[in-house]
């Protein structure tokens, strides 16, 4: 075991406190890493909070990890001593259901791991603790390639928000010259942005806040439209092939169903706390509609998502936190006061 | 002009009772068929008694139409007099929008004219009137050719039911060693069955009636779950690629997402008369799952549908009725005393 410094939640009302926890020593298929920068997510508040059941504590949270390779187990193929590499949601799976084989570790079908808050399968069932901490030890075949060229810092949230936005567009197939709208501008929704855009799409934003359109448009969206005017939302009516919807909080789709052209599809992405309102099936069969939802994606894609993101130039906006800031970073994030990521300084653990 | 004997209903009250109608002498593109059968669909029930809103009486429902081509314009190219013709759900549509000229005619953007209670906007606006006549003028582009060898009065539903699950099995690409689910065993469920047996799924049957179970095997059916019994849907959880649900009542699909496996799709073809219960986003999420609609099929896709049929022996299960039967019809229909499909006999009009 090695000891690493970490931010630890140790009840769902403690917020984070300093300390150490203990690391593997690295196994054959292991890859070490020094952990530089680690991305905030929403579902980090939720988790520690005990807002989705109750966590285990003390919890390290953290699922956005970029850092350098320190030390390699024997059997390791794909990573080497000093390379940047990244782990993102996951790091392991059962590796033998239809989905693990088909590169769907993010569908496991015996549950995957967690990064973070959940037993460890293959570690005498230890619960995995996150990327706030100073080091981190993952089976290799959960550990990403974080391709040069591109800022680290901003690389981190792509584990997350830039897969859980990718793998649906690919999986719609989104393409040159297809119109694609954006339900909510934060995290996940400003990478959509430009991700759907790298993919040659004609990008619509909706938000609740006209004040938000100029910084969508920064971002490259074509368009924007202000979700509570209904003109607006009128004059979108069948335009648009694929919705991507990032917002967690309870809002009802159908207003956003009615701008789907025929065969057009939205998927949602955020699990709200409550109940949604009923979706109106004459909308669905009407224009043949799909209403789907999506979790994050398979390592492989995921891979592909940092390929994609290198060759596009692009990284999340980030604003950069200290550890010590780490509580009132989540306060802000709560408020949506961030454009458009907060990611830890690891090295002010 | 030619008139036609006709049951038709003049108020929402008024059941149906027997008259004449004026049918259009053919135009150069027009098609003249004697009627020998026509489909009696839940949708005539409602149509006819205003409860999906106010009908235009006197009217004359009925889609699901087979007969004899008698006269034919002088620029039809696909049919001579003699042959056995159907008509389905639309007789004509703009012809001018992206739906039509992909061949989704069904889901014209400026509306396809339906088969009854419709303005007809090439004829002077007239409303169109159905089936449930001796006679019918229709654009040969909206006709379809029945195939010789299989019962035409079996065929006759075929137009609407078969078409509006034929085009959802096909959409999802349902295929050899898909499981199918079927939702609801009436008219389009039945009709789902024999289609997606023939299309080489395995199928499942849902239904609230446990006595129904060995009419869905009869059917084809290669399992049966009695959705009611909280024991035989947890034992079918996560083992479908695709669910055709035909219940037009209101339900909680998240009992049939739960029995869909990664990626499976439910369609969604009734359009229930008030709110559904919410759709958990969780269940889309966990299994990148999709919750669709689909309207009918387009003519070229419902000419493929018979073909598909004539080739594999399908048709629909019927009970005959007359003219004078119809009323006792509906109240069976409404209460669900059918199997599958009760289709007029023309001749006893």
């Amino acid at each position: 075991m090695t000891q690493a410094k970490a931010y630890a939640a140790t009840s769902a009302t403690s917020g984070l406190h300093p300390g150490t926890i203990e690391r593997r020593e690295p196994g054959p298929g292991d890859v070490e890493i020094a952990i530089d920068f680690c991305g905030l997510c929403h579902s980090d508040v939720h988790t520690i909070r005990s807002e989705w059941g109750p966590a285990k504590y003390p919890l390290v949270p953290g699922h956005e990890i970029v850092g350098t390779v320190t030390r390699v187990g024997a059997g390791v193929v794909g990573f080497s001593v000093g390379d940047t590499a990244g782990v993102g949601c996951m790091v392991d799976s059962c590796r033998e259901c239809d989905s693990c084989l088909e590169g769907f570790e993010q569908y496991c079908e015996n549950g995957n791991t967690g990064t973070y808050g959940v037993a460890d399968r293959r570690n005498g069932g230890a619960i995995t603790q996150g990327g706030y901490s100073s080091s981190i030890v993952v089976d290799e075949n959960y550990v990403l390639k974080v391709p040069s060229g591109l800022d680290p810092a901003g690389v981190a949230p792509l584990l997350c928000a830039g897969i859980t936005t990718y793998s649906p567009l690919r999986y719609l197939d989104v393409q040159d010259g297809d119109a694609v709208g954006v339900v909510g501008l934060g995290g996940l929704g400003h990478v959509a942005v430009k991700i759907a855009k790298a993919l040659g799409a004609t990008v619509t934003v909706f938000t609740t806040s006209p004040s938000k359109a100029s910084a969508a448009f920064e971002l490259g969206a074509d368009s924007v439209v202000v979700s509570s005017d209904p003109a607006q939302m009128a004059g979108a009516k069948g335009t648009l092939n694929a919705i991507i919807d990032t917002v967690a909080a309870v809002h009802d789709i159908n207003q956003y169903l009615r701008t789907l052209a025929r065969d057009g599809a939205l998927i949602q992405l955020g699990l709200p706390p409550a109940k949604m309102p009923p979706v109106e099936p004459g909308l669905l069969i009407r224009k043949r509609l799909a209403y789907g939802g999506s979790l994050i994606g398979g390592i492989a894609e995921t891979q592909e998502m940092l390929d994609f993101c290198a060759e596009h130039g692009i990284v999340s906006d980030i604003e950069m936190v200290t550890a010590a800031g780490l509580d009132e970073a989540y306060d802000r994030m709560v408020a949506g006061d961030v454009k458009y990521r907060f990611v830890l300084d690891n090295s002010t653990l």
